[in-house]
């Protein structure tokens, strides 16, 4: 495919005049492009990458001043990323599709109501009283629970697992081995003459999901104690995080691979977790608070704005934390010197009398 | 539900003379309840909720001072957590039950003993040799690895497997996707002149896991290397939590959600590892050793008690480390101070032998 | 089996002479072992355990200079870990064998290419158009998806799942409920005037695995957004494990249980991440660095060693962290004894114009 071919798909671009007119056959990062390849510019760490790059041609930011080899075409893009997201189908095999129908092999319980062109795959487990709204697609080896009910366009993947009587809106994705529903962690534990004694709580809730909420692999949410753990809409969930009894989300939350959120504990809106961070039970958390990679957060964090550390604090305050091994140098130093001085003061009085 | 005919159930409880007797017709917390609900106090952090709850009822402990709205009955109880788990089941539909009975799909292998009133789901996967006892429920999709032993009445939900040999005791519960008795990472490194040579080590042994262990969903606990990795009985373990080769527990340890635990470490009774928490291989965990969420544990623990951060410490030591930015601007604040003393003495100094 | 009938088995072994020949029942531990038991002495941290080990008899050491009681024949070898490692087949049962056959249960699609000797489990699904290599093994409930590539005697344990077109090497073996190509966590977050608005990108790479690779159980490689996620061949994964679209790692590498790696993060040979272990996006991590347990790595590690901490500094520098707390102690006490003696200069002086 031409370059040319291409640049009408991508919208608003511009490409330096007499500039050549390449084949595109495959697209690629800088760093690993080929001659042939389509490549772009996003991260402006990767900046050098377009001055060594093999690929022939790069999508630039409109303002990109850099250089380039003289193999490569720049074409100048309001958003490389988009234009590179919209050129990428062109160069890659489509997601598989999924015709409308029912595997022999899947089990459907009594009562199951099935929306139109519904796909149920290879022993999947549909449970008595479920209901699935048109379109959903339940791939092999899916297990969903008596009376849980799925909105239309919902995409379970292979191995998703959920427990009786949960919700799910419309277009909720679940990638592989996802569990929703297993009873959270409750038990009474108390000291008796006879030794601990551990009660289990009944978990008897359900898990919400809002619409348009994709939540990656091997990641458990768990049923309420009552009532019910939700999800806000458009959140998106990565993989093996673990999600708390009777946790709320806001719409548009981000959490991302292997964040712990405690039991209880309520997100507002737009809230964004990355990687790893852990968030103790029965907190607050308010619409646009930004937690950074590892922190862990043990009380309500009442203010939008960026958190880091573990206990987590605001980022302001965090850098001087982790420039106090520089502040103790400094007063290492500083005292040295100050008990330098009071040596010879005290060497001057000593002397002072005999003068 | 008239609330009076409630009271009988959850026990000793008093309210208030005149006090209204409304109708319950449902369950929920302090700030999510309506008119109608009934709701409890156990937590303090949420005292001033009750002041403005709109439920009709509400549990508080007998020593409870605070006020209600009008429209609100306070129940005063012992427990307000025991007397809610005890009128939560009258306003929630009950767990799902399965009925004794192998779903046609399931297969089950050779020379497979069945207690009496035994479940096996839809695809279920039953080893040559493996023993089940008396109601043994094994959900869809659930695999059970060759000469496995189930004690009575366990519980594996789907999406379960358990590698071959290894045993569970009475009254085991196992949620959705974890996974007995994988391999554990065991390797022998070296360096050759031809470069890095990795073995793998043998794991030959199993996973036993005494009477009245839960564990969460997505878990994994590894098979030793030889011998067993061992949980003891009444000990309690979240989701995704990762238990290594030759760990052994203590009885009623409780194991939050997102531990690791590494190879051949041991803890002792009534261990409690919150949310995170990572523990080091071939440590010892003494009895009543409690370690906060997010720790990192990388010795022994001797001592009974709670400890926090990474290296763990006592927790009254990690107080001093988190006070350390304030030690160090006090610091700060004395150095200057001294600085501007020692000025001063110099300048009298100096100036006196003009005097 | 008598102690000498074993020495053959494992090399080069010396025993003092008149040594009693015991007849070897079982493998133990040095702290589990009872009469009959072979042991190991492998980590120095344990040498005090040979002085009061059951056990039969003790591989240690050759330099071992340590007593053992009378019970107990020490056996001096090269290395007690090997020994005991040749040692263990003889009191262990061996690892399950699958013998070629496809399960009747088993869905094979239409396309697929089986090489000689394969098994295939029960409930196993096989997508369209996949090859398996000679003697693959596919246990019961797995799932590999369309156009998948699997090399000679690759080994994939019970609920593996494998989205469609990755590629395996040779000899990769997968534990229970890893998932292999669920799409990566990728976004582009906008904030309208209608409020935060989420698009996903679309996931359409792959992942490859290079040969020799071995992963654990609940484990997640997400597919990358285009091109490949890439395993290095000799690589070994952990359970639990998160591994970001478009990473790539060297070969020989190590990573741990529930270390997270984000994405587009290349990490270079022989490079060991130890226990939960959490690495940034867009990183380059060198050949040979070490990163110890529980540490955040934000930014790149261009040199070899070891790096600790969160932020993760050389492992020289995070000590002098670590004994901060102590430094500013010191400090303290020296600004005290500071104070001290100006206020005795400031009398000294104050009193002299009297003098």
């Amino acid at each position: 495919m031409k370059l040319s071919a291409l640049l009408p798909i991508i919208g608003n671009a511009s490409v330096a005049e007499h500039a050549a007119d390449p084949d595109i056959t495959g697209i690629a990062s800088l760093h690993d492009a080929l001659p042939g390849d389509l490549s772009f510019l996003a991260n402006p760490k990767y900046t050098r990458q377009v001055e060594t790059t093999r690929a022939s041609a790069v999508f630039v930011p409109n303002d990109y001043a850099g250089a380039a080899p003289e193999t490569c075409v720049l074409v100048r893009v309001d958003s490389p990323d988009k234009a590179f997201a919209a050129a990428v189908p062109h160069f890659t095999l489509p997601p598989i599709q999924r015709k409308p129908g029912i595997h022999p092999t899947a089990v459907v319980g009594e009562n199951v109501t099935l929306g139109e062109g519904v796909y149920i795959g290879p022993y999947a487990v549909i449970g008595d009283g479920a209901t699935l709204g048109a379109r959903v697609i339940v791939e092999a080896h899916v297990v969903v629970g008596e009376e849980c009910v799925l909105g239309d366009d919902v995409h379970l993947y292979p191995m998703v697992s959920i427990r009786e009587r949960c919700r799910l809106g419309k277009r909720v994705t679940i990638h592989n081995g996802t569990v929703i529903g297993a009873d959270g962690y409750g038990y009474a534990t108390s000291v008796t003459p006879q030794g601990i004694r551990i009660e289990k709580i009944p978990q008897l809730g359900i898990v919400e999901i809002e619409d348009d909420v994709e939540i990656g692999a091997n990641t458990t949410i768990d049923r309420a104690r009552f009532g019910a753990t939700r999800i806000g809409h458009d959140t998106k969930i990565d993989n093996l995080v673990q999600i708390g009894h009777n946790v709320r989300t806001g719409p548009c939350c981000g959490i991302v691979s292997q964040v712990g959120i405690a039991g209880s504990t309520h997100l507002g809106t737009g809230v964004m977790l990355w990687g790893k961070v852990g968030v103790a039970g029965h907190l607050t958390i308010a619409d646009g608070v930004e937690v950074l990679a590892n922190a862990g957060v043990p009380g309500d964090l009442r203010t939008p704005g960026q958190y880091i550390g573990s206990p987590a604090v605001p980022k302001r305050e965090a850098l001087r934390i982790f420039h106090m091994p520089r502040a103790v140098e400094n007063l290492k130093e500083e005292v040295t010197k100050l008990k330098a001085q009071i040596k010879e003061l005290q060497d001057r009085l000593n002397k002072e009398p005999d003068a």
